[in-house]
């Protein structure tokens, strides 16, 4: 897993280089489609939650998650003509992913598959591929297939029009590089988070908008990776209810760009949390977000809609050196394989 | 939040007596909208969750959860014509729904207000309001003001011509009761299960399709009033990562209707649970769900689209009964207050 972390500034920089040439195949299919519905689970679903946002923040068309059991399970049926659907898995394998987006191209959908697994069922099964370029990944906790995944979905926003700085994407690879390069730094502040969360409950990780997708994807890896039992959760479903838990065995991770209309609330948040008496770490959020919180971990210094890519680096790091600390296998975690079917 | 969960016959009744004939309402809308949209926070987010599952696997029409800070905090610009945006708080009163269902008006959604608040700024907002008619909730974790938003989405669903027998609808309040009923009985076996569940570090609370929304409310319940880290997860998702925190201090409470296309895999998802060494409860499924679990609390023998209206009763009654035994005041938790705005 650490190893593949490293990894991520070449893979995403394969992924640029492959899938920046596609905008135009993906405006082709743009001008008929009103809106996107994405097909996901686990980690792609997090990617898709990013894709949602990215949408409809700079596309300005609706985006939202489908549900793959209506299709597989329910075996409904409606009229999905207008809508784009997207299907993404890392290893394009998953059967309740090709057989969904197999049902939404009968219901009238165009199709787009996000995968890592060129000629894989679900590049297949696609109108168009957009196949990321990560390589071999062999930890079970995805890493690189992650982030490769969001690079993909900046690029089908560009396709859909999204009024966005396609330079800023290039440049993307360059900023992941330039913040791994300091993680061996002394001051990175990593060690001390690690000893402070070996011995929590639970943990509760939040963000809101774009970053609220980095969010769920640090939750998820320390969920896989270190048995925690790791929230989530946007920080406005937060507050209607699961802030009773936060207290000081279950902590709060806040994760937010260092610019944008969510970081004014983030540092709120991160002040009525440490007033609930819980400890508070921050990724990201410059430093007005580090100095309400106890720790804080820099994010990538990217603009919000780049940033969740960088903000779920450091929490990569931290799952890897915390999962080990707690004497588990990262690469090898209980109860999991690589390619998930659902029963 | 004990008596207010006794009061839901009366309540559910009130409210389906109330909305029932108001379906043609909801029909002269329809016929133009394509798909609909829910905008809630918190347990108002859960019935969504019933509501997204019911319209578009009864009633055919794609549905789907919106994101509030798409319009709220980024101030998006989409074209939502065909769209029914549903808005859905238990108050009215939480301004962030209030100005996401104006929003959706402005990019030319047709709207709706469910709520229990007669005369609140959400269902003065929206075109039509259905409101519930739960009576005061004092306890700030919401009960009654849950399953009656859940009577209301059924009454959507009817409106949107799904196929569906309405007597069932008529009749729940009465099966409601039912299950109320047997409560006292000593063999009903919700104190053993409190009693196992008083030291355990966190809770996975799992269901798919229409009784996933129940298992979300549930492990929202858990929060709000137990302090524990409660996960509710679709078993599709849980098997991709997350199941790795099921252990012996992690236990899992699995939900399913007695019949309908979810039940064989609950059961499976029950044995796999257990095999990884943690205690299994069963909330519903019937006999094959409670045999393959350690213990069970029987469901409401209602079909598989009310069932979810039945199924969180037990979750309900579990929730307080557990929240008295961890020394908490289940009527008035810590850092919650009954109206919740986002910041």
């Amino acid at each position: 897993m650490r190893t593949e972390i490293f990894e991520q500034p070449a893979a995403l920089r394969a992924t640029i280089d492959a899938l920046l040439p596609r905008v135009a195949e993906v405006a082709a299919i743009a001008p008929k489609v009103r809106q996107v519905l994405f097909f996901a689970r686990g980690t792609s679903d997090n990617a898709a939650v990013y894709g949602s946002y990215l949408i409809q923040t700079a596309a300005g068309r609706l985006a939202s998650l489908g549900s793959p059991s209506v299709a597989t399970t329910y075996h409904a049926k409606m009229d999905l003509s207008g809508v784009l659907a997207v299907g993404l898995s890392q290893s394009g394998a998953t059967r309740e992913i090709v057989e969904t987006l197999a049902w939404a191209a009968d219901c009238g959908a165009r199709t787009v598959a996000i995968t890592n697994g060129a000629g894989s069922a679900l590049a297949e099964v696609a109108e168009l591929g957009l196949i990321t370029g990560a390589g071999t990944e062999r930890a079970v906790p995805a890493t690189k297939t992650f982030t490769c995944q969001l690079a993909a979905l900046a690029v089908l926003a560009l396709g859909l029009g999204a009024n966005l700085d396609a330079g800023e994407l290039r440049g993307l690879p360059d900023r992941i590089a330039d913040q791994l390069g300091h993680v061996g730094d002394p001051r990175y502040g990593l060690a001390e988070i690690v000893a402070e969360l070996a011995d929590v409950n639970g943990l509760v990780v939040s963000a809101r908008g774009l970053a609220y997708s980095a969010a769920l994807e640090l939750a998820l890896k320390v969920k896989e990776a270190c048995y925690l039992n790791a929230m989530g959760i946007s920080w406005a479903d937060l507050q209607h209810g699961p802030i009773a838990v936060v207290d000081a065995r279950n902590p709060a991770v806040i994760m937010a760009a260092d610019t944008g209309p969510t970081l004014d609330a983030a540092v709120s948040l991160a002040r009525r949390v440490a007033g609930a008496g819980a400890r508070v770490y921050a990724i990201g959020g410059g430093e007005a977000l580090a100095s309400a919180s106890n720790r804080a971990l820099p994010g990538p210094g990217l603009p919000e809609w780049l940033a969740p890519i960088g903000l779920i680096v450091p929490g990569q790091l931290l799952t890897e050196a915390l999962s080990r600390r707690l004497g588990i296998d990262p690469d090898n975690p209980r109860g999991l394989s690589k390619v998930t079917q659902t029963a």
